[in-house]
């Protein structure tokens, strides 16, 4: 099975590192990461970029597509060379999947109609301008579409599509593998659990993240 | 504060990726990845790569201190040069971290002689040659070192010292920045969670990686 892992300027390296560390242990199964262009892609931090030994001329199909997310999520939802890719190796896959808002590219690509799907809680209902019925879940499976929640949901959406896959036993080593037993400190990685104080937090720091970001995005000409 | 992340050949990525995707929005914080050398370093899959734009000669302290897992490892406990760079830097750090076998790295340093501390599961009893009392925790903290478990743990660590440095509203401001709200489709994460006959299978796995990867590296002459 051959797995493509997108990697646009300005994604987020866990929504993409997670699926990766489980997927690369599936048995038989190559993982590619494919940026717009060959060379490194940068994520989002500006300091941590990835080499791209393909790109999206060289990659023609996949068996699993994985679109992350991340700020530059914004400029790739408008590309046409990055929605017309995405439509061209969803028609060959048997699994298309995103991470965070990941799936807004995929709803860009008109991928996601009439499905419910999930994406970064912050960015819950844009899905619905692309059709989508929004939902607060970790990973939502609409037959070979499968969308997962922000940034760390990518490690359990990619357990779950290995379980699929290969069966609950392949999942289970590979968990065990990577020593997936989350203990964190609190339980607050969803609004559901969360304060409300730190919830509105966050919500103030991406807003004003994303307005520096779109700012800056737009003044150096999108891409 | 400054936190300085070692990739030395053959890391394991998400060991690194982890921890920096919570650090690097601690507020006032800046992330480093830190190679032998300055280019690439090659993850442990041979098809990841991260750009790293500082090396050991030219990062000389850091606030934090994170050191990843991955077969790697084996070459680099008994590299003189990271050795002494991990001691160095060790005797600036207001936190000394390791997650996964990272923790063996510190061990060769002289780092966690009559300390409790932790790695990947697989690889508990080695900590034992340098001093150490093995323990089956998520993360450890011992004064101002801190262990992980395998691999995902690193997450888990971040948080535990983003609540230590920070106070618990910016630890959980940023668990759900990155929606941490884990929800494996198994509880197998832990050898005392596992299936017998799934801890089994990895156990396999990892030791016959470990032959062929031994052999790999011995023929090219470390490294």
């Amino acid at each position: 099975m051959k797995v493509a892992i997108l990697l646009y300027e300005d994604f987020t390296a866990l929504d993409a590192i997670g699926p990766y560390e489980v997927l690369r242990f599936l048995p038989g199964t190559e993982v590619q990461f494919v940026g717009k262009r060959r060379g490194v892609a940068k994520s989002d931090s500006g300091f941590l970029s990835i080499v791209t030994e393909h790109d999206i001329t060289s990659v023609s199909s996949a068996d699993i597509l994985v679109i992350p997310g991340g700020p530059g999520q914004i400029v790739a939802e408008r590309d046409p060379e990055i929605l017309d890719w995405v439509q061209r190796i969803h028609a060959t896959t048997q699994f298309t999947t995103s991470v965070c808002t990941g799936s807004i590219i995929l709803g860009a690509a008109g991928l996601l109609r009439g499905l419910r799907a999930t994406t970064h809680w912050m960015y819950l209902e844009r899905l619905r301008e692309f059709g989508a019925e929004p939902t607060l879940e970790r990973v939502v499976p609409q037959g070979k579409i499968v969308t997962a929640a922000g940034v760390s949901s990518g490690i359990d959406m990619a357990l779950t599509l290995a379980a699929t896959i290969a069966g609950p036993d392949v999942a289970q080593s590979l968990q065990l593998s990577i020593e997936y037993d989350p203990q964190p400190p609190f339980d607050a990685g969803s609004p559901k659990k969360a304060p409300a104080h730190v919830t509105e937090m966050v919500r103030q720091a991406f807003t004003d993240f994303f307005a520096t970001y779109t700012e800056r995005r737009a003044a150096a000409g999108g891409q």
